[in-house]
């Protein structure tokens, strides 16, 4: 067999790595569960005919086959790795829907799968953490602020430098291109979503060649360059659709237009309130995707700004292709960032094992009063390993050393009363101690994870 | 697009349902935590050719492959989707052996596929929990009692009925067998291992096919009918010995037959020393898989017969296949688990979702107010909600009854002081609280796992 090597694009992590991503896991789920979302978790595949449903999405995809499909196999659905949440959880409201309380609250934490080029450095395989509040026929506006406060604290919680939610609202954007006369709304914004890879000019020439007006493409521009860090923007936006080359007939776009700026500087306020120093409104936010409707969300970590967005997503009217379900949600790429906070050493956990203390082994025959030493230790929820050899102590202080246990319990020499004494390896105090009630101390008890 | 439905073999489950699911795998991780396992996740794809190293699991193989797969793609090694934990376990241990600390106790949670047909109604994704720890040379046999107590304590720790550990050990039965004079000890373990399918007869026969000779036939079978719940086979199997066809220049076979009964009467003792009234000699386990070498483990839960083993494992003298790193390990099959204690109301969730309160809505200018209100019960870790509606009371409270949530907190009407009042919507009381202090019982702040 080959020698084994890692396959480009699917990360594994060190015991030591995992523990800060575990880290980062769980402090999601506790944040969205103090918020009172519940957890859903959805099958790996869906088939493929859905997942296909967006084209551009669809060469991603991992089609998955019996290896020795017989007869039987030809005929079921083909099925592919789904490479988002989203996808599944339309799936599962639909299936499920005479099964749920709507407006339905989940987060869902899974692996997904791209078949991207491995060339592009990208991950093919990662985890991603999504929240979403989906109505059955109608949702209010207000919770566009509560997802990304939501978002916002669960970011606070993670060992990361400040992030900062890039806020704007489909209205207001398709309102404005639709005052400019613009027909294809959604060409438009695929293009302008471009605006950090191929910069004002390539835009403009994309434009141009979808038959936009040079006009038209100058206010879009304008307008995409408006970044204010509360509502203030509102003005400004008002200001350039009075300067801008409005179409006749524009008043249904004006309405929408007028609807989405207060709908968005109601949102920065609503969720600077809740999280200081987090949103503003940038109206360069296009977000590639046809659905949203209404706020859209990017979320950019300071000093890492060459991740993009790590945390995005918007308020969709419909979440199932036939319609209904309208939702707003977002979703952070987790594995993204911890591949971040490890390389960038961020955060690190303090020793590779859950172990707070090793037992020490006197010899193989009295093993036995080691082990039961460390189970009087783990029932009062210490993690605990007995030594797995009966060396020399200096050479069992030596296993525990390399992994990080900070204690080294000693028993009692055979025959001896007591439980014997516990040294910490780190500053070398050793006392006698009563294993029913010494305990370390708490920064100790548990890998912590620290700022690198 | 076809109405959604069920795929067979790929469980999914309820957000209460889900719950119960997520208390199984936390109880899984903190069982093995306690005890210094760490842990480590693999990527959810091998090169096919390692997976299908043993053909018996060839076929369950589902093979993944880029949809719009070019000829870059044609190059790539062909991947499948691992079927269990110890393949990629093992190619991770020999990826990484140079930043691993030997022994190496890890455990493992994650999901699995397997490409069965789907009208055997067995699950084609699910999730398996393994501990293992792994040796780079040797591995002291001590650690054969260790899995094994880790294991059922932390079944133990399960909403399950009491679950029975059958114990065998391979040197004694390989011993055995070599004594009786099978060449292909292998294959009659195998013939063994269907004796709860096809019976006695029907292994008979097959043994017979595999040309053992009757007398040879009698004895194994006769062996794999012992069991007892402590050390007390052993004089049942050297007296079976004394009255086997045994064939000459047996001493090795002797040798290994000795040496096995001594470490499986030693591993019984030792379990049922930690964990009373769970282990027992079981002379019948076979386990299909060739690379045990020492002690072999299957567990039955009682009064879920049907099931059959629901934590199953061995040592080995090889985790790698060009030899090196024995181990010994262990695998829970968790989601057949969980499936039974759904359907057989073994356990449920308190509630759907994860809030103690729900925090009313006096109109929607006063929302801001019910938001706040939240914000100071989740900062003491209280999971609470706010209505998503200004509806007459009445209805927020039908909205907090629907999904279980115990609290409804009534902000006060506008201008007056105070914090409001708390309703338990089940007794119907109703009284003032400060937000910052009035906590929900300890019973109703999350929702609790509960038998059925």
């Amino acid at each position: 067999m080959a020698r084994v090597q890692p396959l480009s694009g699917f990360p594994e992590w060190t015991p030591q790595e995992r523990l800060v991503e575990a880290h980062v896991l769980a402090t999601l789920r506790e944040v969205f569960a103090l918020h009172g979302f519940g957890e859903i978790e959805t099958r790996a595949v869906e088939p493929v005919e859905r997942l296909a449903g967006d084209s551009e999405a669809s060469k991603e995809i991992y089609a998955i086959g019996r290896l020795n499909a017989d007869e039987q196999a030809g005929r079921e659905a083909k099925l592919g790795l789904h490479f988002d949440l989203t996808v599944p959880f339309a799936r599962y409201v639909e299936e499920n829907q005479g099964r749920l309380q709507f407006p339905f609250r989940r987060f869902q934490i899974q692996k997904v799968w791209r078949g991207e080029r491995p060339q592009e450095g990208r991950f093919r395989e990662f985890y991603q953490a999504d929240i979403d509040v989906v109505g059955r026929d109608r949702l209010p506006e207000h919770l566009e602020a509560e997802v990304a406060i939501v978002m916002a604290r669960a970011l606070r919680e993670l060992p990361l430098p400040p992030a900062r939610m890039h806020l704007n609202n489909r209205a207001l954007v398709e309102g404005f291109y639709r005052g400019v006369g613009i027909l294809d709304v959604a060409g438009a914004l695929r293009s302008v979503d471009k605006l950090d890879k191929i910069g004002a000019d390539g835009v403009r020439e994309e434009l141009h060649g979808k038959g936009v007006s040079p006009e038209a493409v100058g206010a879009i521009l304008e307008l995409a360059a408006i970044q204010t860090p509360d509502g203030s923007f509102v003005d400004l936006v008002e200001a350039l659709w009075d300067h801008a080359p409005i179409v006749d007939d524009a008043d249904e776009a004006r309405e929408h237009f007028d609807r989405g700026a207060r709908s968005l500087a109601a949102l920065v306020d609503a969720v600077n309130a809740a999280v200081p120093d987090t949103a503003l409104a940038d109206l360069r936010i296009a977000r590639g995707l046809d659905y949203y409707t209404g706020a859209v969300y990017e979320t950019v970590l300071e000093g890492h700004e060459d991740l993009g967005s790590i945390c995005s997503g918007g308020r969709y009217d419909s979440l199932v292709a036939g319609g209904g379900f309208p939702g707003v949600g977002m979703s952070i790429g987790v594995s993204r960032l911890v591949s971040r906070m490890l390389g960038a050493n961020l955060a690190t956990a303090t020793r590779s094992v859950p172990s707070a203390v090793l037992v020490a082994v006197t010899d193989e025959e009295h093993r036995a009063a080691s082990s039961a030493l460390a189970d009087r230790l783990r029932t009062r929820g210490i993690p605990t390993e007995v030594s797995p050899n009966a060396a020399k102590f200096g050479k069992q202080i030596q296993y525990a050393d390399r992994r990080g246990i900070p204690f080294v319990w000693f028993p009692p020499a055979p025959g001896d009363g007591g439980d014997g004494e516990v040294k910490d390896i780190r500053s070398g105090d050793q006392v006698p101690a009563d294993a029913d009630a010494w305990t370390p101390p708490t920064e100790d008890l548990k890998p912590r994870i620290v700022r690198g």
